[in-house]
């Protein structure tokens, strides 16, 4: 399943092919990580014309992963904000992440994981590896800042909950992606919003 | 850094063999991942005779990702059981597994994290899939059990905490891999140990 951070109507046609590359890429990552991917694939999964893949990143497969992890993550961060908008409460916003991440591995046949976490355990290069870093400080700091300024979570406190909600979930996406089960993601939702009940405010 | 799960003393000289490939395979598949590594550097990481390959797994690299993946995962156990064998409480065990797993990715440079979970996000063959998924079945019912036989928590509870740690520390050895640091480790084992406080007995 090919997500798509934007929309696509008001891109020039060069961008929507840039766009088609980006996407595939991201998607291929995320089933099967960054060694299994190549180019050839990559291009066949885009609907791309062949041609167009130098001319948009003319530093090969490295500069396609960089995009596309860097797509990945803004388009993940934008689906959470959204599925937790109207939460009244941490331990909902909780409930509905992990139901979000839920629905769609279960809806991918157990494909779909984390758009990061199979690459970042493979041997990368410096630029890529970057790309990684970055998309997970990015995480733990956007997760700690609503923590602070929506739940009224103390800053110190919300750092390391921060950090175990993005492990935990982390984990569970493997966990479930293994099993082929929604199970690990419930139980650490569970788990989650009954230390969220614990958090002092 | 190369495990090894057994002495290898009274090992006949073809066995020693067969182990150092088996070693070599475990060591790569767990820095980088199943598709990052070749049969060239398994043979040049093992220093065995790379004749020595296809006679003992003729089925090649899925043959030895399988025996790989097995071994670190009897290892891990056995390391793991080592490490618990003296502590006094729940707490107690999950403060050893968090030290001796950051301890031992502090030392391998950040490289050595779950033996498993790389190669779980890949793309892989039915028997390798096989293998992953036995390995983290055998690590829910080895948990649970062990909460249930020497800490007496309920088996409906045990499963549940299990599946939490788990995924827990799965997810926190990534992000300490990623961020070169143990605090996601050490967070989540203060996380840990406060959720298995509650645990009814």
């Amino acid at each position: 399943m090919t997500r798509r951070a934007q929309p696509t109507d008001d891109l020039t046609k060069g961008e929507r092919t840039r766009k088609k590359l980006v996407d595939a890429t991201a998607t291929l990552l995320r089933k099967q990580g960054y060694h299994a991917t190549g180019l050839s694939e990559i291009v066949a999964e885009s609907g791309a014309p062949r041609g167009s893949l130098y001319f948009h990143f003319p530093d090969g497969k490295d500069e396609l992963a960089v995009a596309a992890l860097v797509q990945s993550g803004e388009g993940w961060r934008a689906r959470v904000d959204t599925a937790v908008a109207d939460a009244k409460d941490l331990g909902s916003a909780i409930d509905s992440i992990v139901s979000l991440l839920a629905d769609d591995l279960e809806a991918s046949g157990w494909e779909n994981g984390c758009p990061v976490a199979a690459v970042a355990l493979e041997s990368i290069s410096k630029p890529v590896r970057k790309a990684v870093v970055a998309h997970y400080t990015a995480w733990q700091d956007g997760v700690t800042d609503s923590l602070v300024t929506r739940f009224g979570v103390p800053r110190a406190i919300a750092a390391q909950f921060a950090t175990v909600s993005l492990a935990a979930i982390e984990g569970a996406l493997l966990l479930a992606r293994v099993h082929k089960s929604r199970e690990p993601l419930i139980t650490v939702g569970r788990a989650l919003q009954a230390m969220a009940m614990m958090v002092p405010k």
